[in-house]
């Protein structure tokens, strides 16, 4: 046992807790067959590497106590672990749980999707393979896999062997259950050689070590276990931007790198010009790749063109810019500033070999009709209920590790504001429908996401940053009128519009 | 005869010149086979339209003297004149075009590239048929054809049948020996349907008449006798830029034609900008859309791009705001304002369908080998005096008319700065080759090209903006080292750099 982890524990557990959970933890429980955790996740929960048993501790109490229902349910089959939590009692297992779920673990470096992918393993975690319908680890996990609330446990810190087999039993059906079969379908969708690189960079992350440079001596392409980056495969839409490995270490792939950084990381990249939790990528999935998706190669080569948001001709920098005032609802980067010019060549070089002016399949998100009957809000409170809180939360409040959002709030105070393409119901539902839940696109009925997408944007959200003279009915008239939207509507009482204090 | 002509000429010439020339003017020379000129010319010496007898007055004295020559020498086969031009004296000739040069013609609209083209005259005539080798007739005839020196007679106030007669004169020789036979190539490459549509328009054109606005309720798509715009026709280069008539009325085809008319007409368009003679048309011929002339479609799929210019990723704008700041010898115009934004829109619809960073064939200019033996400035001199003094004058300093310019300063306070890509000699040498002189491109040997692209370049021009601490040499090391230049050698004693005066 390492010596500074059972330092902690002393130090933190004996005045906090009471003896029980460390009795149960260290003993077992009552009866013969509930056998003391320690036994095989170590007196410090951490896991016995060599034997495939996983860290434990400090793993959310809700999870855990969902994974001991799993094994007494048979949800997940092991032979080991379901006599135990059979036989524990229902307050041994309150008590312990609790108590393990206090066990300090050490801190991890937060590796972002902005970070490089140097092998087949980082490319998985970091990037996904969405042309399979694999989103990045970390979009779930969040970064560097810590882990995100009660459903999305740490991967970082668990044993290679135990990953694996995990990956394996979501594959073979031995484990299942997983809140709306997020992880069976990814898991599902992966190759042996996937399971293989997943588990093996996530097991390999060590406490303590920084965050790696975004930027490399060592392109990707030149290291030994390079995986083919995801790009490679066909997309689904027909257009193939480059692979990530095709850059060099020249200056204009130096800034598409910081382009592509800036894209998946906004929030952190870009924070003076953000002003609430929101990335480029959560509305752009896949690094704005993904076809359907709003790809940025469906963008870029349409620009210049009229937008009758501004009422004016945009330049490409002119629409990038909008997304930081109404999608980031921050302020709009100087136009010829670092963080344009970088997302502006990341757009470039993502739309190498498109056609200039001619709208490239995949553009956008492809549009769905409303339903015949008009949009429920009722109907959409229960599909958010379903498919969105697990990520986005009860309260549509998102998911936060430490500081940053690991899922995008979708209203309040720190979502997108109401001049917001997003918050119109049909560009909404339109995203909704082809990307969400995330890595299970087309699986919601249009109608479905309509619904939800009213419901989702019934809430209110920080106020148009166009708004005229404080006046909603103003604001609505000049830039909302005719569009499909919710904004100056009354909604259980609410005049949306006027701004989350 | 137009009685305020009649009463402009008798108040101005009454008193300036003697009567020798109106005497031989209104009454012939001393022999009867000199028949006076008013007979066929009229008293004002604005011919007589409905007999296809030209206007003389006020051309140069050199065009014309030139012009009675060639019927003396047959070179002109003209039944009227050429026994009238032999039985004048030396003396009587001359004396009578003095008198001719000096009768007032009404003042013509000036009307430049920067118009719109509504129908196939006007397409001819600001356009030109440049996959045919046709220049627009205003680039060497000036803004509405006005005419240009000695040697680009007036085409405006010409009756229609006189100009078709001379075209077809040309097109089968029996007009010839004009300088650098400039006029009969570009008359032989012309059909029945354009000789046509080209005298039809200088002859409808009227004095006084203001210059039509560039913008039109009236698309030329719509016009009844719209030719097919020039590029319609497949380019040498394999890209074919969209065609004009494709426009529409919408906000994005205003500014693309914004971008056009700034295009072409740089000097007057954006005057704040511009510290020189040039526009932009200069450079890249037939409105930026002429493969091997540096198109925009071939430019502005490219960017950004790292330049070593630079040093630095430059944006599509920041490339443009560069032509302002060295070839244009001017300050760059903002990123996001007007200038910048029109031409950019007109570029990026230039290249509709172009692929994205891939590079088209017809990009730049088609560089050709510097010859073994070096360059030669006393052979660049000759061919310049051969090929290209008769436009851009004996001394670089280009022809005016008004205050434009309608052949560019090759060299001197008006011309493009050092650091301008035109100094280099292999830009220049390969821009000269492909494209010089105007209309008969690929007819220099490219060791001829190189011997006067240098002749043109061992002369000063404005100094180069990024000059170091006013020293030519520390910016040569900067900027120039390595290049094929004549910045910092000293040349017939003068060091270059230092800048013009």
């Amino acid at each position: 046992m390492n010596p500074r982890y059972s330092l902690l524990l002393l130090g933190f557990c004996t005045p906090v807790l009471g003896a029980d959970g460390l009795a149960i933890y260290t003993h077992g429980g009552a009866k013969p067959a509930a056998m003391a955790c320690a036994s095989c996740h170590g007196a410090d929960g951490m896991g016995m590497a060599a034997a495939g048993f996983p860290r434990i501790a400090g793993l959310p109490e809700a999870y855990l106590e969902r994974q001991m229902r799993a094994y007494r349910e048979g949800l997940r089959a092991n032979p080991v672990m379901q006599p135990i939590a059979a036989a524990l009692t229902e307050d041994e297992t309150r008590i312990v749980l609790q108590y393990v779920s206090t066990l300090p673990a050490p801190a991890y470096p937060q590796i972002t999707r902005a970070a490089e992918a140097r092998d087949a393993g980082a490319v998985l975690a970091l990037r996904g393979d969405w042309p399979q319908g694999i989103p990045e680890c970390v979009s779930c996990h969040g970064p560097g896999g810590v882990g995100v609330g009660g459903d999305f446990p740490p991967l970082v810190g668990q044993p290679e062997n135990y990953l694996m087999d995990q990956l394996d039993a979501w594959r073979k059906g031995t484990r299942k259950g997983d809140p709306q079969d997020l992880m069976g379908r990814i898991a599902r969708a992966m190759n042996e050689a996937q399971v293989s690189a997943a588990a093996g960079y996530f097991s390999a992350l060590k406490p303590g070590t920084a965050v790696p440079a975004q930027t490399t001596d060592e392109p990707a392409s030149k290291t030994a276990n390079a995986a083919p980056p995801p790009s490679a495969a066909p997309s689904t839409s027909g257009f193939t931007p480059p692979a990530e490995d095709s850059l060099g270490d020249d200056p204009f792939s130096q800034l598409v790198r910081q382009g592509r950084a800036l894209f998946v990381d906004t929030a952190r990249e870009a924070r003076p010009f953000v002003g609430n939790g929101m990335n480029c990528v959560n509305c752009h999935l896949d690094q704005g790749r993904l076809g359907g998706s709003g790809p940025l190669w469906g963008a870029y080569p349409m620009y210049p063109a009229w937008r009758v948001k501004d009422k004016a001709v945009d330049s490409y920098a002119d629409r990038l810019r909008g997304c930081f005032r109404f999608s980031m609802n921050g302020t709009e980067p100087p136009v010829d500033g670092p963080v344009i010019q970088a997302l502006a060549a990341y757009s470039y070089w993502l739309s190498t070999g498109a056609r200039i002016g001619l709208a490239p399949a995949g553009r956008g998100y492809p549009a769905i009709p409303e339903p015949a009957g008009g949009y429920d809000l009722v109907q959409g409170q229960k599909v958010y209920g379903q498919s969105c809180a697990i990520c986005h939360g009860t309260q549509g409040q998102g998911m936060k590790v430490g500081e940053g959002y690991v899922f995008p709030p979708l209203w309040g105070a720190d979502s997108y504001n109401w001049g917001a393409g997003m918050a119109r119901l049909d560009y909404a539902a339109a995203f909704i429908h082809t990307n969400m839940p995330l890595g299970q696109g087309n699986t919601l009925s249009p109608a479905d996401a309509w619904h939800v997408a009213a419901y989702m944007n019934s809430h209110e959200r920080p106020r148009d940053p166009r708004m005229i003279d404080g006046s909603v009915e103003k604001t609505r008239a000049a830039f909302h009128a005719g569009q499909p939207t919710l904004y100056g509507a009354t909604v259980n009482g609410v005049r949306l519009g006027a701004g989350t204090p």
